[in-house]
């Protein structure tokens, strides 16, 4: 992977690193991070409603869609590198070879920090499971033992992006990041997934809030940075740092 | 305070500063903060049992020891100003002056960082105590229409430090701080608390541990960096970052 | 299932929907509602420990019995439809077949709402599986992608029903049902429970208490609805009105 | 109060009841509820920096201006009676005396239901303590003993209106209400707020968001109640019902 | 106190601690403990809604039959001493002096383990307030600097006992106690509180299902101890043990 | 088993029953216990790096050496019989048959109580799967209806073991145990891991700083059991008593 700085993120259905954690990719690409973005499913069955409602179609055609959608909101974003597993959706299940698989990825894109879904959601099983999946993904990288001999993984943080209706799902966020200077390709990656147009406006709403919400806490009413724009992250491992 | 950063730390009783920050104290004045102290007691009745079982001694003179104690630790931390509020301790009650006369030093500290005690102890109502009137003078120091003029607070974090029994107080670190390098003042600020020589083994034995959490989480088996010595803590609000 | 409302009942074992929704299946059904229950095991293993006393007895004895009590159970209570998974208890697992059998009978019911356990049990695993396992259950029962052209679910509430030991189980209801007018034949439905006699009382006490519960909570000393017999839930989804 | 329903709302600050139960105010009141509403403060020194920032103001000025908006705001929202109860805020507080009145209030409205802040705050201290003072006086108001003679509270449920930040303030709605029919009182109460213009969109956004949480859950993908504007309430207490 | 073991038990209102620890209380004395009950108020307006319904009736005569209600029941279960603060109720409320009388009582009785209320109840604000101000006795209590002179207290557990409503005051039970032995006296001085007869088969079910949570945890279908009345207790504090 | 009470030890990785447990071990052996350690797995992937850092050695050799570690560690903790499952580690997983010999081994050794790891960790879910596992092999074995005519399991406690980085784990200990008696065998257990020597140290800080905590709870400045060494515990059951 050369020898930039790199990030990780988890998405269990096409779109999802696009709502929930497209701020961070661009930016992080913009400072030199090679992002690379996981698609285990296309959400071919349970995100795709656009085209299952036109009837005549087969699964390998929304499957082709999807992908189309999530390659260019990639290119948006400038990704690095989006992989897509085909793991299929609701449910998505990884098997023992399919973890393999991820901590193949994991050890050779050696993150610096991965994103993932949160712990709790009563609504999509898919997205907890993927999270538990990848904290088991994340040890195995970790042993010495598996695959003897390959550069082991160190201990990088997992940031949980926001899930809808944050309050359902038990997460909380820790960090505000502040992503106004990459709005427009969010926005533009946004606009890619054409079969979920009622969620434009929706993660264009929450952006501008989280951004509120950025403001008040970085100095409230005495200051502070004028952020747009922003997402939301909660940590899962504590930090260590040399300053506060 | 001039242009320098700084940081003001609470200590509900005269030691607790020296046990639960001494090492960020140290480590934060070396690296050219102002950290203001405030003990809001001495710890006179409660903690400072050493004292009372001599028999024949005033609670005054009991205050004098602790003070005496409390002054030679913030020497050996190099603390940039340390306050007494002498407000009497088990319990410790804080009416409307007292929590003006806080909000008074936190908006002349303007403080880049706060430290105090954890939310919950059922051991030690005291500490709980402390952190909620922080908060409620952290709010009162915000705002506009308390005597106007003056220069308003920001919105600097909150960090809890480590009590005793931490899985008791509901207490959970989200970053853990090296403090090797000021380890040596530390735990001369530790001896300077001759009336509770119980303590200094496991406070030594603490931040030997919490550094053992500090290298597994700065790398684990890959590497990290090599602490000595850490202290731990909670984070009250959310960070606003413009990089991960 | 014709125009009536309906609701589905899940029972990792053959009496669990007598003890704990016994009241609400025979209530709802007396006003219109068409209720199945799906009975995932007998509890032929782990709940029926009277006929394994006796020796000289066959699982499939031990099944035959144990279903001869939920359908007489079921009867008092007025069901509609019982269905029995048979998939084995203590422990009780779903492969993907069984789960497809389940989202089946979910589409077809259309429920209004569904039952179903605690999500947490340490004393009986059995249970809070089943719970996980209807969530998954009811999202794929929503993908357009599952056996496209079939009628999706939309979006049922999910009420857990009442645990043994709750303060255990992590459970805490947000309603409490009036079952004054069908206690009867909740105890009836109770009494066809040969094989578990010590409950008999303990369900009684309980759902008198629950009563109590009700009175308080419609209006306490002020008045309120005079309920003799209850049953409490908790909602696993926020409700959507147009009136509080 | 004659025979109409009614209904409490608390407001700590002069603007809180608008942001965050204006729609549902404004809704009940069309459907014939008597609401009203009680502003303990006028958020006179913590919530008006607009004012304090022209400088050369009174705090007498300051409140009465506060004071006008909020009565703009409730003329826009149709609400039966504000009362300003005038305490003081950062930190507000309410000595016995001010209990009584507020007892007063809640038995002479004998409301259906009472709206207040969430149970916790830790950037503002000031709503937390207005619940915790409420829940007491609810209390008294059931006390046949307080007053004896008057006409005592039942038992009405207190929801928890939507606090900012709502993952920091450990809040989770449970219920949501569609105020798309009276969103344009509620947007033209939220622009009587002259001194928080920044806040107008905030709460726009949310609106629209929680409206998309509302057709979730209302059915989903399959359909349910097309809401383009909805508000979110936590409920203090289990609900009693005769069908679920 | 002579060289008798000890416990003292806090009771908000008059009747509390019948329902809630009068089988710890009954059992402890004849295992010969001394038990001491602190009655802080008499309920006298919150809870005895019986006299005041007859009209004509002055408060200290509601608190006169409340006393004569409480004393009887003390009697019955053969209390050692039992204490009337008389601190008043709904609100109740300590100021340092009541506070400073409890820590004498406290340093008088030398307990070896306190009981009390559970830490949270929405539904009646003085339950909790009383355990609050219970932990900041138990603290003073313990300061050598409180009284010099005087002996000072251990570290004794404290037992919350059961509230009303036990799912809605996050009270957890961590221990079943077995008082089938002393049930009669646990009755007899249920039936003292003349003004609460809607609550006297409440809490014989209570006791029941209570014992059958003692059943199932002391060996569940494979044997156990017979209780059939048991009592259930959650622990502050933890236990130190030479043997698990 | 003959007549002597006993325990289960349950421990994922080889050295897990050694540093978390080591005490309880030794303790309760010398009080006349059979104690049963069952090692699923060797650790032999994720817990054995200092092997695999030499480079040119094979599983089966590792798994050996760790053997070796296991076997002397449980002869220093004098352990009446330590099984090895060798299920494989990073991932351990349990199928059927594996559960099924556990429950065999629960059933012969008839445990008075059980030790396993914490319900949550978030950096090894090795550990988390474990005690998932158990809780469903407890139940199996109280099952009449599991390889009818065997003797069932009664309801042993489950005691977590304190896992590494507790706050981390939502683990919180409910007793600690005094093992200042059998120290000198649990560190010559701890000495047995030749592999993981740099957390030698670390579990003898963590020893003495339990015990402080010991003292603490048993006595305070009041006096207690003078305690050098401890562990602590979280009961997953309620515990049933004759006494508090």
């Amino acid at each position: 992977m050369g020898n930039n700085k790199s990030a990780l993120v988890m998405s269990a259905h096409a779109a999802d690193f696009v709502w929930r954690a497209g701020g961070a990719i661009a930016l992080h690409q913009k400072a030199g991070y090679d992002v690379t973005v996981v698609c285990l499913s296309y959400g071919e069955r349970g995100e795709s409603a656009k085209y299952w409602k036109k009837g005549d179609v087969t699964i390998e055609q929304v499957k082709r869609e999807r992908r189309k959608e999530s390659e260019a909101a990639a290119k948006a974003l400038n990704v690095h590198d989006i992989q897509f597993f085909d793991l299929g959706d609701y449910p998505l299940e990884m098997d023992r070879e399919a973890k393999y698989r991820l901590v193949d990825v994991i050890r050779k894109v050696q993150p610096d920090f991965i994103m993932s879904h949160s712990f709790y959601d009563p609504y999509n099983t898919d997205h907890a499971y993927v999270t538990k999946a990848l904290l088991e993904c994340r040890m195995i990288a970790q042993a010495w033992g598996h695959n003897p001999g390959e550069k082991i993984l160190g201990a990088p943080q997992v940031y949980l992006f926001e899930p809808h209706q944050t309050e359902q799902m038990q997460w909380k966020p820790d960090v505000f990041l502040d992503i106004t200077e990459v709005w427009d390709q969010k926005r533009a990656a946004i606009e890619c997934m054409q079969g979920q147009e009622h969620l434009w406006n929706y993660y264009t709403n929450l952006a501008q809030n989280r951004a509120n919400h950025f403001r008040r806490n970085s100095g409230g009413q005495a200051g502070g940075k004028d952020a747009k724009y922003a997402e939301g992250f909660q940590s899962v491992f504590p930090r260590t740092v040399s300053s506060l």
